[in-house]
């Protein structure tokens, strides 16, 4: 992304997220705004860029807007409703994980305890759709009401994509087209919601919006297919930092639910349980020679390939749509 | 209420949040649906009309919308909302006062654990607005909005209140203005939005509006703090239950708060630690004594009367305005 949008777009959604959290103005509550603020990264130890993430989904929000020929500053509201959407979640993700840690900093519910975490994360998704409302003021009539339907439904899918996921934990038992459910309503309803939401305020015709949706729904799809694949055969994954191996953590994701269809030698190791540091690359090996790499090599190329479409068919505009493929190429790895 | 109401009102209703929750539609995901129609009351064990509630918050919303001269039905999106709301309050809620049981039947944390509860929550939070935005087939334009809006405020209310509650559980130091607001958030905000979205659907005048969301406002206020006496001087409370005195479970309830500014003989004992069940009388007599009784009487009264006086200033209309008087005078215990 080039450095003209972090510094134009950054500011403005740092500031329009403060407007979001300041429409809870009560008295009394300070330290109830206080848990939004820190896990925003803008208060308490550690605050600072480092501690508020990338801000990836709003900048895709204001660059759909711009590059599907809309002023993104008319965006912004829907901007910060997907960043608070996102950070809901994150929120109780982290009680749901047991998560210590989220960005090299304390969580919420390990400052503030279960039951203030669980309702900070209920407070972030009040304030996001409250910020999206705010559209009534950038856009014209109507404009309001869609938007709010297109959050609420991808909210929806992802407490569907998160289901999934707790219950995978739980019983192990995920099939490969649930995988893709889960990556669905996790990952790529939001980057989808981001993406149509910006053409929505632009004013994009119907296909042009459809395009940028569908760009956003197989972009999330095709980066988590691409960090799956990391995760076992990346560098970190498969050299000296082991810990970084999915195959050590357990995770089932895609390569090994892969690799438990095949029944083979892999399969046989994996459910006899956990994976020791030293197993690491001659299991990742054994998971290749049975067709792993490959399989996901070609889901994420195929996803990676939507998105590529999809998005010539929504003609992004100028420099923003130029934006908007770099970045795209950035998520996917695909630079240099 | 008349039993009327309850006929006609209570299938329509069941029939909205059926449909509401089948916004949810996608495969594997039938247990994710199991969870929510467990706790609405309609599957699982103990299922059926106890397990259910009495849902008099979308009763509230449909009459109200009559007596504004509205036509009931239309209002029915709302209705299923505004429960829908309560119920994921009523989800998160269990989970952070660790509540096994709810209406009779293990919680929802207590059957699928706490992570899929929290998720299962969140999730009758996105569909409670979902089913809102059904207002835009029944109603005029713009009114979907509004509605979105008036919802979405309450449930940040909501969240408000729920902060005091924890906040107020854990350091104890909440005083009586915390406490009305606490109240405001948790138990009037939604009666209110209850009342408000009722007249908006019934296109009442704004000065009518305003007198019905005054109306379920007040009705709140006064319900919790007729509520907060009884749980002392109630004849349950009193008497062989026990187990039923606010002054046994530690509450601190308006009547406790008020006491514990005197710096009293009341407060001398409650700041000692638990109460046994034979200090009861004495202490509810000393707490009497020391004008616990009155204040809350006073501020119950007072509630009471701007409630009656709002919806004097709403004008109700026909039987569902009688009904909804009726209603009134139920919940606060005003009626033989």
């Amino acid at each position: 992304m080039k450095i003209e949008y972090a510094t134009t777009f950054l500011p403005a959604i740092e500031e329009e997220l403060r407007q979001a959290i300041l429409l809870s103005n009560s008295p009394n509550l300070e330290e109830y705004r206080n848990m939004l603020a820190y896990h925003l990264g803008w208060e308490g130890e550690g605050a600072g860029p480092e501690a508020r993430g990338k801000r990836v989904r709003p900048i895709i929000v204001l660059l759909t807007c711009a590059a599907a020929g809309g002023e993104w500053q008319h965006a912004l509201p829907a901007a910060a409703a997907v960043e608070l959407v996102h950070n809901f979640s994150l929120i109780h993700d982290d009680i749901q994980d047991n998560s210590p840690l989220r960005r090299g900093r304390p969580t919420v519910w390990k400052q503030w305890g279960v039951a203030q975490a669980i309702n900070a994360g209920d407070a972030m998704f009040a304030l996001a759709h409250l910020s999206l409302l705010r559209l009534e003021e950038t856009s014209l009539p109507g404009i309001a009401i869609q938007a709010s339907r297109i959050l609420q439904l991808a909210c929806l899918h992802l407490t569907e994509g998160q289901f999934l996921d707790l219950a995978y934990e739980a019983h192990g038992d995920l099939s490969l087209e649930a995988y893709w459910q889960m990556v669905g309503g996790k990952t790529a309803a939001l980057l989808a919601a981001c993406t149509e939401l910006g053409a929505l305020v632009a004013r994009a015709s119907d296909s042009h919006r459809e395009a940028f949706r569908q760009f956003g729904f197989s972009l999330g799809m095709a980066f988590q297919a691409q960090d799956d694949l990391l995760g076992i055969w990346g560098n970190a994954a498969l050299t000296g930092k082991s810990a970084e191996s999915d195959l050590l953590s357990g995770k089932k994701s895609l390569p090994v639910l892969y690799g438990l269809t095949q029944n083979g030698a892999f399969a046989k190791r994996w459910t006899q349980g956990p994976v020791n540091p030293g197993e690491i690359q001659s299991l990742a090996t054994q998971l290749e020679a049975e067709g792993g790499l490959a399989y996901t090599q070609a889901a994420a190329s195929r996803m990676t390939d939507q998105a590529i479409q999809a998005l010539a068919e929504a003609q992004p505009l100028g420099e923003e749509g130029q934006a908007l493929i770099a970045l795209a190429d950035q998520l996917l790895g695909r630079q240099g």
